[in-house]
């Protein structure tokens, strides 16, 4: 019998006991071994629960019992999650998570302590949802460099520039609708700002490098400032703006890590990945690329990459998983500044020509688009590739001659 | 040490050698092992090859050397690649194998020896080639029942329907230059025949539903009777034709699996699947679709997904893995005249109306299809689901008021 703990009762908690509960014949079959809930942690009442019985409120309850062999921590958030994370690892209970922002803060130091009481700590169900990526990167692809990972790896912002593209809705109305729908929360700053993007491509380039990078040196940018006449303007590139987590390995051995929205051209296998959905490219020098798709987050999907998880665990007590990489500094990330990409800018003006030549002799050398309905007073255009730094020096020369800069988007090469 | 011995010096096998020397210090850090190639099986002399002192023509000498703990069986075809298989499990020691066909006729066999011995026969390349599905199905889905899996599992099909749709290419002139460019071989049956294909919907089908799924309980029809005309009406349908390997478990708990040319609507997944590409969406009960996308073939792709598996050996030797499943007798597998779906048919006539109305009467529901250039002596239309022995006894009754059948693919709900 392996006992298992559950901390947090929310939405992926609730479905993990419901994964267990409604699947339990077929993992215990799968497993070879008996598996059962013991403790559900959550500070909340359930009255109503069928699990009235596993409820506590006492962390203690899980820690010092010693027939738990598995936790599940989905509660999210650093506080308390980290220290009960890390009080059951020293006690040599196994743990896995779907917590991203746990695994992306504390990756590195969990990772060990879990490596030092012989106890493993997983985390598939923390990018991607349902999707299998870090099992897929850290087994199937051991074999290859990875040379690139980029993803659209959050569902919530996927579905407003969904709404902006297809239904030509703004950026006010489709979170609002987002929110409407439950696929974004009230404060929305997280998913919009693209900081749970962040998390995530942190910690997928913690695993492909080796190394920790902190989410703190992953240049992070929202799409809260994308409007509709940037959309037309991507259209008319030929592409469609997603809001994209990168890393790659530059050929000085830095990686250039960045979740921006950027510019995907329309026959990209990420461009077409729409609505809720993730998508998930990682290239390998063997491989070449290789895409995963789904949904990549919600109720069941979270909960069934935890249950696979705990049921990896159940196998392998006290045997070591893979997992594993060392802490960082933050010294193998490319200065923003020092990153190099062609960059779409669209400025206001009075006089279109006056402007493109202006854009053509601080940027050297530019291409303008075009957009139905645009009028004369502003102007859009893509330039070549260039450092972020000599982007900005000439953005601000714009700005003093007198051109108002609106947008500026990254051009990616996907 | 963990020593290895590479089966066969072909495509694959000289991709493993390669993998192997040129990624040597990452994967000895990753394995935490020093691994080595300590023979490569041939039968053939490779005088120029760096590797000279590692060659034999003697199996014995893989099977005796007790440092050999894992083999990587890259030969292809049943023997003697099953005799080599079994020898070497029966000896403790692990194989690995990009071996489909091997896998779809001997697997349950060879995974029980490989339990007995306490050893691991691994095949992640086997399916996919170097897309990760045969480990993400097995333990990251591990929590789901499989609902349904369909995929483009060989790219040369791929391609030649690619060129037919795109370039309005005959089937002859696409496989010509498949066979050119070397995706097809120059007897390409196993490939544009399907069985390419069926041994891996097998493979699939076998370890999710737990019992072996034998190719010949797979209706299998490959892609050597598609026309353009039916290309051309698959458009006016609204989507493109596939070869689709593809299982799903029926309410009666049998599995409808079968590898046929399909239409596919041509806003699924699936349906942007294109050229050599593979394409395999997994339906899990609680995941919802995920799909796994890459170049499914090919010596990098394929070998890497072998050394990822020998690196899975020999970090686990003596521990045995999860890949499981019983024997199967069929029993499992609807008769395919039982299973279910729409069909499209197109029949030459000289009166389009009167033909019409005869389909209308035998198939009870038809809907006519269009397409340019048709001309007036041909009519191709699409039915409600039926059972496939009322389409069979439809069509023959078509045929005996002189219609006759010139094109029957299934519809999917893809």
């Amino acid at each position: 019998m392996v006992q298992v703990a559950v901390m947090g009762y929310g939405v992926v908690g609730s479905g993990v006991v419901e994964v267990m509960s409604e699947h339990r014949d077929s993992i215990n079959k799968r497993t070879k071994e008996e598996m059962g809930i013991k403790y559900i942690l959550d500070i909340r009442d359930f009255p109503d629960s069928p699990f009235q019985d596993k409820f506590t409120k006492n962390f203690e309850d899980i820690l010092n019992d010693d027939e738990v062999k598995v936790v599940a921590e989905v509660m999210g958030g650093v506080h308390p999650a980290y220290e009960f994370t890390k009080q059951c690892l020293e006690k040599g209970k196994s743990v896995v998570t779907s917590n991203k922002e746990l695994v992306a803060t504390k990756g590195a130091e969990l990772l060990k302590i879990a490596k030092q009481n012989n106890a493993n700590y997983l985390f598939e169900a923390s990018v991607g949802g349902g999707i299998p990526i870090i099992r897929p990167l850290s087994q199937c692809l051991a074999a290859n460099e990875v040379i690139e990972i980029a993803g659209i790896l959050n569902g919530t912002t996927n579905f407003i520039l969904t709404k902006m593209i297809r239904e030509k809705m703004s950026f006010a109305d489709a979170l609002a609708m987002a929110q409407q729908l439950g696929y974004a929360e009230r404060n929305p700053a997280a998913d919009v700002e693209g900081h749970d993007a962040g998390r995530k491509i942190s910690i997928l380039a913690s695993l492909a490098y080796g190394k920790h990078v902190y989410p703190e040196y992953v240049h992070t940018q929202g799409i809260t400032e994308i409007t509709l006449e940037d959309v037309a303007y991507a259209a008319s590139w030929g592409g469609v703006i997603k809001l994209i987590g990168q890393v790659k390995r530059l050929e000085d051995q830095t990686l250039d890590i960045t979740v921006e929205p950027m510019f995907v051209e329309k026959n990209s296998q990420l461009a077409n990945v729409d609505d809720v959905f993730n998508g998930i490219m990682v290239r390998g020098d063997s491989t070449g690329d290789v895409v995963f798709y789904g949904k990549g987050a919600g109720k069941l999907p979270t909960a069934s990459a935890v249950v696979a998880d705990i049921m990896d665990c159940a196998k392998h007590l006290k045997r070591r998983k893979y997992l594993e990489w060392a802490d960082g500094d933050g010294s193998i990330v490319k200065p923003y500044a020092e990153t190099t990409y062609p960059v779409y800018i669209r400025v206001a003006c009075e006089d279109k020509q006056a402007a493109f030549q202006k854009a053509q002799e601080l940027f050297a050398n530019v291409s303008a688009l075009v957009r139905a309905n645009a009028g004369g007073n502003e102007l859009a255009f893509v330039t070549d590739e260039m450092t972020v730094a000599r982007q900005e020096k000439a953005v601000q020369a714009l700005e003093e001659a007198g051109y108002q800069v609106l947008s500026k988007i990254r051009i990616s090469d996907l």
